[in-house]
């Protein structure tokens, strides 16, 4: 009887609707009926993205989007800029290393997000910056940087602004055309409501012309043959059909709620929640909170404690923190199907599971302070 | 009321029980329950690789795993022999090039196998060759290769052999370890019976010892660190948290039937549908015939516009070639959940389809002979 809950910034729950249509039967990928899903799809990814350029999807995770996202952009020598300020900007540095680019760093520190300045300053000193790579949401410190400053200092230079939005799209708002993003890259598990295993890369006029001239080596994550069967609603290698055939529910679902009601909403349940947290005593981690999860540093109280210890009682999924800060802030997501609802019974637990830890809380006040934010 | 049937080689008809796994609620991938599923997995794989070394699970498709099993073990200039009949062979040469290795190639004729004394010969003249890569079955061509004999002259030098045994593995016999193969390719949608998605790479001491040289750029197929996660029934990177939960059902049920009933029942069914292919005066393809997927030449009829008959009166998918041969073959796949009934259904709607575009042949005669073969 007992139910489990998946509060965690990826992966994130399934529909109903969405895991009926993860268990039809397979189809083939070579066929009008595929092609005509994948037609649709493209369309409905341009709509999330807010783009006209292609969205690109992968079966991989997350990372291999990142990757790809370094490999068909770039050129051996290339000097790039990662702005990076928790561990999804440090994968992007760890992934431009790989390859051997030159790579200036801008370290924010953890919780905090950029400054534009810094940014701009460093462009103007290195004209000869091919790419810039950051975070829409820092997922390891429920952060979101202002994707739509950068975006702004970015478009001025010759520079493509490659922004990882694997756990901030479709909760933080992103407006990749308007804003002139080149790049964003997301994932399946996160606002996107499906299991993990696709991975997606939206691509500018911009970046598609810097794809002509890039010679580092790629196969499997080569984006120029993508795109070639991407233009016939095809892909280049077998696709992950019954991940794409759920996709499809959910960009209806995605649709008939419409975005910008999506981001309102989750924009209203994060502070919320931020309120409900501090009303337990809790410090929030981030200055620049993320609308898709938020963190809190839980003091003297062990993280990785809490995080069992909700999950054994209550069977809920929270998150931890992830390396230097990994016994030192839980988080909790507010993305994809996950709604206030969820949200009202977490902190009932959370707070149950705090007071069995010994912490001097009144159970309801976090439950109460949410609603009193929330429903206004 | 229309059914639907997969008789591609790739993706294959899921299992009842399978499509139930896909439709479960998520489970987050960093928990004891899933590390529990993915440690029967890492068993089941095995077992089904027959092999006591790790196979090592990726979220991408075959393709992700072959490019992995070329960055992997080799380095800038390293020599490779690749051994390519078909389609598959040329994507393990692609691969190989596009990272600049050194390649020798044999171009076996299509539906040909191998000649092992070629092979040997090679490899005598060029004893710094560091690997050799070839298939399990070429299922371009619907052709096996004889893996056991080309190992036996590999494993003699300092060579890894790299096998492709992605349509292959769970219908074409291998036995990774006795016949010391180092490297075994393969994916999710083919004999393990699940939607595409996953791809695996096992890999033995010798191979384990080549990686730590290994100096080809690579983050996202990086196996070192996948292997490192294994240890500990963990994985790099977010795995396909659905499909292997899926998996772990697929290899109870593979468990359970025996894999040598299993290579038995696709030998013989292989067999029964070749003689029935050939009573309808059909010529099969390979001299070396697969017992996952079956080819015959079909003349002056365009093999497109059977395969599109076929679909569209019966739902049946089977394939027709591909590249040069596109129009020449149809290809008939028996792997995974697919079974004699299952080839009885197509090979009378096959008949349907031919008489429908002017074949001269007698309604039934094809199924009769496959029942003659079959049934003994």
């Amino acid at each position: 009887m007992k139910h489990t809950y998946l509060m965690t910034p990826g992966p994130s729950p399934l529909a109903p609707e969405v895991k009926l249509a993860l268990a039809k039967d397979i189809l083939h990928h070579r066929t009008e009926a595929f092609r005509n899903i994948l037609k649709d799809v493209h369309e409905g990814l341009k709509y999330v993205f807010q783009t006209n350029n292609p969205v690109l999807i992968l079966a991989s995770s997350g990372t291999g989007a990142m990757e790809a996202s370094v490999v068909n952009f770039l050129s051996k020598k290339d000097k790039v800029l990662v702005v990076s300020g928790g561990k999804f900007g440090e994968r992007w540095q760890e992934i431009c290393k790989r390859y051997d680019l030159e790579v200036i760093v801008i370290e924010v520190e953890w919780g905090k997000a950029p400054s534009i300045d810094e940014i701009k300053n460093i462009l103007d000193k290195n004209k000869d910056i091919k790419a810039v790579f950051t975070t829409l949401c820092e997922t390891s410190t429920a952060t979101v940087y202002d994707v739509e400053k950068i975006a702004k200092v970015v478009s001025q230079t010759s520079a493509i602004l490659v922004v990882d939005a694997i756990s901030g799209l479709g909760a933080d708002k992103i407006k990749t055309d308007d804003w002139a993003v080149d790049v964003v890259v997301s994932g399946s598990q996160k606002s996107l409501m499906l299991p993990p295993g696709l991975s997606f890369v939206s691509i500018s006029k911009k970046a598609e012309q810097l794809m002509e001239s890039s010679n580092l080596p790629k196969y499997y994550l080569d984006l120029k043959k993508a795109l070639k069967a991407y233009a016939k609603d095809d892909t280049p290698y077998t696709p992950s059909v019954s991940l794409i055939v759920a996709l499809k529910e959910v960009l209806e679902i995605i649709k008939k709620e419409g975005i910008e009601n999506i981001w309102e909403k989750f924009d209203k349940i994060s502070k919320a929640l931020r309120e409900a947290l501090k009303s337990l005593g809790f410090e929030i981690y981030s200055s620049s909170p993320s609308s898709a999860v938020t963190a809190v540093v839980v003091g003297d109280i062990s993280a990785k404690k809490i995080v069992s210890g909700i999950r054994n009682e209550f069977g809920i999924s929270i998150a931890a923190g992830q390396d230097k800060i990994a016994d030192k802030i839980i988080r909790i997501a507010h993305m994809g199907y996950i709604n206030a609802q969820d949200v009202v019974m977490t902190l009932s637990a959370l707070e149950k599971t705090l007071k069995d830890l010994g912490v001097k809380i009144n159970l309801g006040d976090s439950v109460k302070r949410f609603q009193e934010v929330y429903y206004v």
